[in-house]
């Protein structure tokens, strides 16, 4: 049976992304909300004001989402007062104690609201003969001390963000640094099947890193097992993707291991002029002279590739596009009826996408370096997504979640 | 005499950030809003829908606002049509064109409301023969096509935030790395400025780093000068200053050129046996064996300071707080009455002042390593600002505002 | 059978690295080297010169060193001309010819010495009737051009260092980013193995994100099995361990999907509350409040454990040092013996260890920030090998090698 | 009158770094050396051995060397018994305590070598009545110990790197991050100045966010001043800079405060455009659309400029090249004579630059973020140094020595 609490909020709640954060708090946790009641300031200066309804099947999540919205500033309307539980040892709150914020805080007790003198995180509330009630942190509540119990009767203000005419701008990602990954892995995987059930295209934009991370053959097996339609990259790591597959090395470094059968530091060099003798990535693969990666399955499986040129590009192969803007023409020509980006260790190649995609296309941008990630998912990009980790392990991950189950 | 123009959104605009971003980018120019018609949708499906008034005195910013709200969906109620204008020679759109989004967009033409077929960000619109409207990158644009030029007619759907049950989690931070920063070293004076005038107290929490990158003079001219009322750090600060002061080096390092008198590595090590010998900072100010310096200042102007320890502190200096919980409660014992807080190039003592501040507390985090600005700004501190920048620089820019003038 | 070849290095080689980096490419590669001769400059402004035998079983792996050799400027010594092939097609080289560095080079043709005009990477070496010889890149080669093929006969100048009274300082970090990580886990699990097996112990040093990212239970594993002998983390560490046991969470977020029982964001101070009420970890894993995870494993096999206190906890836990140089003294007391030190995640007290530990001890530092590994690696810790990547992924990978083998 | 001193080290002091950082230390205090001995070993297992004389003006500076050295395990040669005082209180070292290191020590106490049990960094040494030897930190030292003061008599084995066989690799980095930047402009300043002296010309390499960051004035004035010979960069800084100079912004935000007078999001699009109208940047300043920044100095000037494309770029400029074999060839065509280059806030068109230079060009990578300068500094650029900063405050830095003085 459905459970529902109603909660106020009230404040600059629109600007100060409050109301936003409240329905993102909501739904993340799996409950659902009806608006009651709101009225938007008119102007910068008049407060907003909103009642709304908490809905959830499951009385505990509710419970933690009214938590967490106090954190907001979004209360319960309280017609009682809070709950005085006296500490029953130093140092030690009672169970269920009211845990603070460092907003501004008041509660309930005999009928009437008491201010928390300084308000400060993480602490409990005791309210003392003086009638004052005071944030204290756990090491000194003393035995017999008035603590807040339970969050009935207690009301926290919204937060402001510092508004108006100002250099300051707010930047908003969707970036998880420190999130567990296989959580992460599993929701990619999830849309991405989806978007392939609904009969649109996924789009892999791939930087060199992918193969130095051993990547490779991950990338290639979803190329191979259909589960990407459509491949964008450099010269760097078309070059490195046939050198792994020829030599066994990506920049002269063995990527699995073992020594490098001959050359090193020059081995894509000698690798890109090969290709340039075959005359381009598909007639090497013909001849047998690639026999595996992440090129070899585009070109078995008839998986379109552009590969952009850049000025700091060796060779090029001659699949390269030199000029840069017959590049990210052919890059728009094959784009129509792309569901999911995903760019793998790319920056250049992955801005160059994301310039040319409709906002509606589902885009994640996964690299180990969170500057590069903030950057993608920053530039006007509103549906992209930024996952931190190693590209190796994130490849790997897709594979066990879309070909091995 | 004020102008002013009537906007309109419609779509998740209050989870998707949308309004509140729209009322930023008002207020950042320095124009005004008034709200005239909100509703706001009642469960997650519903969409919401606003229109509001732009007021500025400027017409060319309001122009400029208007520009700028259209990339979030906010259109100009239509009634006209869009303005089309051919275009004079190959690869060149006409003056005044309408660069695009990425958004959904239609343009009304001849009455009707026609959709760009795939969106596509900084390009112009073309209509063509077939009736058809694309958006074409202004190299493919041919003399004699037909192209939207102004804002009039055209209308931009919002874009949407993903939403629901994800894994994902949007980060708001107001982090600012590559402004012109002289611009944010200016504001930053000014609130302090108004924080004193208000009769507020200025912290100053301090990393090593302030010492080695330069900035201890700069930071000694500000505690001299009455700008800063309570310093927050740790050992290494204090003993890099001190170090600094008696050896012209931090951590060996010289400061300010030249050749360290003696010493070197271990310079730190031997500067705090002696302020032990002496039994603390004040003592050997006293004596003068230290003469200059962020402390040397502090002593003779009576600014509270709190050392915490750490479990990586050499020696440590006997000012130090061993025992973190006492070190936490002075703290917690100087802080009220604080307006705002500066964090310089601090990790571990921001993140511990961070936790004891109430939100009111403006709070500006300096760090050239923008993981760090985040992480702080990130923590619940809703107050927090991160700048982005060599803390030398921006030390001495601040003296320069608020000292020099 | 064994080959052998002998080179020669002249210039600066001690001070600008190159005899270093000439020994490490030499045993990186599995071979071996003796030095035949070597005269070290008297005085800064004298060159040095060094002849030496690298020594290597496979003909193949000794040729791969002489080429990254030659990128040294360790020359084979040559009595013979280069070889010169004939390009047989336009922006194709012959195969085998030599690919340039940026460094002064010279061919022996015809038995003279000719200098290439101006050294650039990644050409191929063209000489023409003019009798100049040209780095040329590979699409401006010509059908007709003579080459150079092969190494012999081609001669390099060792690369510089800029070096004397400066205010720039090398860095010397051994840090791998782009690296596969698979192979690195390995060579981590190899030396642990190692240790152990020599009768050292073992130290990981754990910080809070080692729990956000989910690699709690592979530590827990890791201790169970009886990898780790030593922990050394904070208060966040262990919190967040226990409130992942007893909640389901990480600082409020869920660590393996699902939806948080009870509580949210202020899990982890509830869960210190509670442990305050029993009077320790140990009490609370015996009591049965408490029945996984890293400290409980610790307690179960009674694996020394050192919490270190900071300014920045919360509660804190019954068992953290509050005062620190007790903290550094503890841990001093259970360091003699160490083999082997793990810095997971963690950078406070990562540096606290290494401030402690004798160069002797083996230590590797995993983080997904560089920053943090870099400055790890650079503090004087000469022994310490830095890893980038998700710490999550690492110690998965650790237990697959140790354990789940 | 010149002091000198003889030291000794031993181990394997090539390899690991040992002999090089040694002379490096030596030349960057301002001191000299001259080796007297030096035995290195045949092959990896044996020992080197090198004795060598510092050198030196300044007593004190020698002193200093002195204590750095032994720090690397370069020990004076010693004949005599270390010295021994007594605290005089529990807590402090005597003055001129010997301060240790992590690595094996030993101290000649009444004529033979004791080795301290346990080596720690930052220690004192006391030698207790049980004829043992301990590092003892200072708040441990009680009155009456007897404490080892000065290096006489103290022999500190030299560190070592991992070697052998490894998937860890060293990397060599000349980066500054936490040095005061003011010594390291001014040392740019002078190695500009001498290159300008020798006749050879200066490259500076640009990123956009020289712009945004409000570089772009300083870089303006050291072309006009004839500081700058040669310019290279993408369609993103010249757009941007175009922009700044027509409408006051940078990508829509203005660089010096002030309200922008038109436009916003879509400036530089706007501005493109109408350079490409009258053909070129050349032309646009002919006909006086554009009157100031670093792409109007070029042209007025003389100074040759290349624009490289990328497959991201708007418009393009007509003056970029779409070919990138084209502006790579273009580049090489331009650069003889370069004597030191400056990479500002560039990772594309640095790299693709630093692929082209000579290995003796001086090359300076200033950027904020430290990933990208170790990146551009690693790859087999063995000339090149950064420099960690905000790059408008490196680039007004070098007006200020270069045109201000």
């Amino acid at each position: 049976m459905p459970v529902s609490e109603i909660v106020e909020i009230e404040g600059h709640i629109i600007d100060s992304l409050i109301l936003a954060k409240v329905m993102d708090i909501i739904l993340a946790a799996g409950a659902d909300y009806r608006i009651l009641e709101v009225e938007i300031g008119k102007t910068n200066a008049d407060p907003s004001h909103c009642r709304l309804e908490v809905i959830g099947d499951d009385p505990d999540v509710v419970a933690t989402v009214l938590d967490e919205l106090q954190l907001q500033g979004a209360n319960r309307i309280h017609t009682t007062d809070a709950e005085l539980v006296s500490a029953d040892r130093d140092g030690v709150l009672p169970a269920g104690f009211y845990s603070t914020t460092n907003l501004p805080t008041s509660v309930r007790i005999d009928g009437r609201w008491v201010q928390v003198e300084i308000p400060e995180m993480d602490c409990g509330l005791v309210y003392r003969e003086d009638r004052r009630l005071r944030a204290v942190p756990m090491h000194r509540v003393k035995a017999g001390d008035l603590v807040v119990v339970g969050t009935e009767g207690v009301r926290v203000a919204a937060p402001e963000r510092p508004r108006g005419h100002t250099p300051f701008e707010f930047m908003i990602s969707d970036v998880s640094s420190e999130k567990p990954k296989d959580l992460l892995v599993r929701e990619v995987a999830e849309r991405i099947r989806r978007t392939k059930d609904g009969g649109y295209k996924v789009l892999a934009v791939c930087g060199p890193a992918v193969i130095h991370t051993g990547a490779g053959p991950a990338v290639a097996t979803l190329v191979r097992e259909g589960w990407i339609d459509l491949l964008f990259a450099g010269n760097g790591f078309a070059a490195h993707d046939l050198e792994s597959n020829v030599m066994g090395t990506s920049l002269g470094v063995p990527v699995r291991g073992g020594t490098p059968a001959e050359g090193g530091h020059s081995n894509h060099v000698r690798v890109i002029n090969e290709i340039r003798r075959y005359g381009g990535v598909a007639a090497a693969v013909d001849k047998g002279y690639i026999d595996g990666g992440v090129m070899y399955e585009c070109v078995k499986r008839g998986v379109p590739f552009v590969l952009g040129g850049s000025v700091r590009d060796d060779g090029p192969l001659p699949d390269v596009y030199a000029n840069v803007i017959e590049a990210a023409d052919a890059m728009r020509y094959v784009l129509p009826g792309t569901g999911v980006a995903l760019m793998l260790a790319s920056t250049l190649h992955a801005i160059a996408t994301g310039n040319l995609l409709p906002a509606w296309v589902e885009t994640y941008c996964i690299d180990i370096n969170p500057a590069v990630v903030t950057k993608l998912t920053d530039r006007g990009s509103h549906q992209a997504l930024g996952i931190v980790t190693d590209v190796g392990l994130f490849a790997s991950g897709l594979v066990e979640q879309l070909v091995r189950t």
